[in-house]
């Protein structure tokens, strides 16, 4: 396999971290802040090293095959992620780098998992740079979602091919033509968001972090109470509508602003996430009413903040449900493996494949009866292919299998079965909070020991990437031409 | 649908339950004790019951299509355990019916799981009357598992269809061929461990009772102590040995006494199967030395046992493994969904789901890599259809979210988390014991609310018959014609 191409464009990568890290380093700077020193360090590291790998491996043209697409995707998020920590060990809070490496992989993942606490009294830059990874995560994810894993035939996202894209084995020039729309989107309702933030109970610093913190869907917070800091209904009824619209495809707000707006409204993951959304926060906030006697306007907005923040893989929290009865929390637990639509900043399993999983188990429920006819299943306009059926379902074997893995390997830390077991289903679905004392929504990854941190770091990688993604490269066969 | 043959054959079926409640009845008449009344009263009601339905539809000759295999073998067992719970009610234990049909639906699907405590004093008949319920449960679901389900195609079974049947619907023929053969293996291993418990450390009485519940990996036992309430570790290898054989593919052991033992060996899912086995106890027995201090002898001892009692899904007990640190706590829950052999006694997701899954990852990654070549894949010298790939791997997601499923419901009756979890899971794969105070495998299900028990008898009866086998009953178009 030629490499070449992936360095360069890692490279490009590391550079465009550098860059960014010129932003909080300025604020740091104009606060007087010695954490500015960590950013333009950080900078000058990634352009030094950027620099080299672009002219190392420079050959005049780019292009990439299937094999280099897969090498660039989990290379350039590790690569981003070891270099984006520096920033945390540099400057004042002086973070080891476990830690710095698991914030920042929870950051670029839009997981939001924190090891830090004392937030509300840090320094600007640090706070703003957290922000920024979750929001470079959530743009990045998308274009990989769309541009990359089709490409690659990821998960079953073989689906998702653009018509125009089919007959053809380029992958860059249709990117940079997809990523453009959705950039524009993505930069649009992140301004609208912290515009609306800023105008109800945040100060502009606050509206900007949370605004790209929550159309990526993301979850850091500049406070370690979280948008429960803020103790406005406004401010969470506002957080769960952008959650929400962070989690519904992106092309589709692409085509809204060429005029197609139906599409976005009979487009089926939506309606299958807002069905989803609805039933569970119906269903919670009937058992709030019911049986722990919250009147009907609280229960509904506690409910629908708290499962909009989790099935959207955000994971802002305002109050700890693990509190509110067996009930609850089961529900709560089963919700994170659920995500949103793909094609948006959220993680998990998402939507269409559990679409797609039952539009399957009605065609076995039909071949059952009906042995000798052959059904044709579609899917959006489209027939399901036996491929793309085969990907999903073994899609959600291996994440159900993974968080197994995981779970075995964190319980081998000494940590207990419920948070062995829901950190690693929160960091596979990148989610954020798990449940228990220590995870659980009201705590704090810190304690945590430093092996536990390396591996919730590596599921949240394997279950942004959707799996295979991370794990084809770790197959003998993979690299052998 | 003709219904004509499916009641007649349910009739059969409730005839012979009449039959064996005589030999309890005998039992308890012997030792002058009053239960019998309520067997030969059982025995009454199924002869009326069962020779109404037998003579109101027979026809003359039977033969059934699918439709009516998958009515027959869902209102087989639910009719069964219908009847034989009446002993439980009219007899000294006055239980309730709630109380009677779950230890009932937990006998005959070999789950194991108890409402009853005080065993140790209870009238031998009822002992032997939920010994015999596992021991009939056991071969039914062996013969249902190698004559019916791969006739319903019902998760992937098909591919364990008899070369000689594949070419014909009629199912009842080659039913009876092969459920001779079985019947004399799983009497002769019985009596083989009746004999071996004798010798070592149980009375005659006890040493029957365990033999029926061993051999079908059922688990219960005549003591509330279960095999523990022995302190022999005599009886603890040789029950962990007679539980592994219950739980490879029966069909095997016919073809050894046909003189092929090499197949035993060589086969797929019994290999498989003994790799998890090693593996698994191997790293608990390393656990319970290093993490534990138990001696080298007592951890393989207590590790092979249990993991062995799991596994196979006997759920037999002989201390609280839940006391062993979170591990191993981490570790019996996910043993929970693995399962034995097809064709045997045990539940679960079984071996040879597994197998597939891997096989079909493998083909997966193959594929991205070499986009246009076609694969076979081959699973015991057999070309793997994608109706089979596709079967398993559905099977798969619609266990996982029917346990998800069960445990909402469960934790509306107020259960806590880890009980509603692990009940739900330990219900499903018919293992028997769950974790957590209420249900691990030191406590008993008898204080759990009555609506929790019909959930569980529910997910023990659509765990045993595979899922669809049930749930195809719930689809309006099944009973259209």
């Amino acid at each position: 396999m030629d490499i070449k191409p992936v360095v360069v464009i890692d490279g490009i990568f590391v550079i465009v971290v550098g860059l960014l890290a010129l932003a909080p380093g300025l604020v740091d700077a104009l606060a007087n802040n010695p954490d500015a020193r960590g950013f333009f360090l950080t900078a000058g590291i990634a352009f030094a090293l950027g620099g080299a790998m672009v002219l190392s491996a420079w050959t005049g043209g780019i292009d990439l095959d299937v094999r280099q697409g897969f090498l660039l995707t989990a290379s350039s998020w590790v690569l981003m992620a070891v270099l984006a920590a520096l920033p945390f060990m540099l400057g004042s809070l002086h973070a080891s780098y476990t830690d710095a490496f698991f914030e920042t992989m929870s950051g670029l993942t839009t997981t939001g998992s924190t090891v830090f606490s004392g937030l509300d009294h840090m320094p600007p830059g640090i706070l703003l740079w957290r922000s920024m990874l979750q929001w470079i995560g959530g743009i990045g994810i998308i274009v990989t979602a769309v541009a990359m894993l089709p490409f690659l035939r990821v998960g079953g996202m073989q689906l998702f091919r653009m018509e125009s894209s089919d007959k053809s084995d380029k992958v860059l020039p249709r990117a940079g033509q997809i990523a453009g729309g959705i950039l524009a989107v993505y930069i649009g309702l992140t301004v609208l968001c912290a515009v609306v933030y800023d105008f109800t109970a945040m100060t502009t610093f606050e509206a900007i972090n949370h605004a790209m913190t929550t159309v990526s869907t993301g979850g850091f917070s500049t406070s370690d109470g979280s948008i429960g800091h803020f103790r406005s209904p406004a401010i969470e009824w506002e957080a769960a509508f952008f959650m929400f619209l962070g989690a519904l495809p992106f092309v589709l707000y692409v085509r809204a602003l060429h005029g197609h707006w139906r599409d976005l409204l009979v487009d089926s993951q939506v309606r299958a996430f807002s069905v989803v959304l609805v039933a569970v926060s119906g269903a919670l906030t009937a058992w709030l009413v019911v049986v722990d006697h919250f009147s009907v306007v609280e229960a509904l907005r506690l409910a629908v903040f708290n499962v909009v923040s989790v099935v959207t893989t955000t994971g802002y929290a305002t109050s700890d449900y693990t509190t509110w009865g067996s009930f609850a929390i089961v529900t709560f637990f089963f919700i994170t493996f659920v995500g949103g639509c793909t094609g948006s900043t959220s993680g998990g399993i998402k939507i269409f494949r559990f679409e797609i999983m039952a539009l399957i188990i009605r065609r076995q429920v039909h071949a059952m009866q009906f042995r000798h006819a052959k059904f044709l299943t579609r899917y959006a306009g489209r027939v399901l292919s036996n491929d793309v059926m085969g990907a999903i379902s073994i899609f959600v074997f291996q994440f159900a299998f993974l968080v197994a893995i995981l779970t075995v390997l964190l319980s081998l830390t000494g940590l207990d079965m419920t948070t062995s077991f829901t950190g690693a289903a929160t960091a596979m679905a990148n989610v954020g909070p798990g449940l228990g004392t220590l995870i659980g929504p009201a705590g704090n990854f810190a304690t945590l020991p430093d092996a536990a941190k390396w591996i919730l770091s590596a599921g949240m990688l394997v279950g942004r990437l959707e799996i295979v993604t991370v794990l084809v490269l770790f197959v003998p066969a993979f690299w052998k031409s």
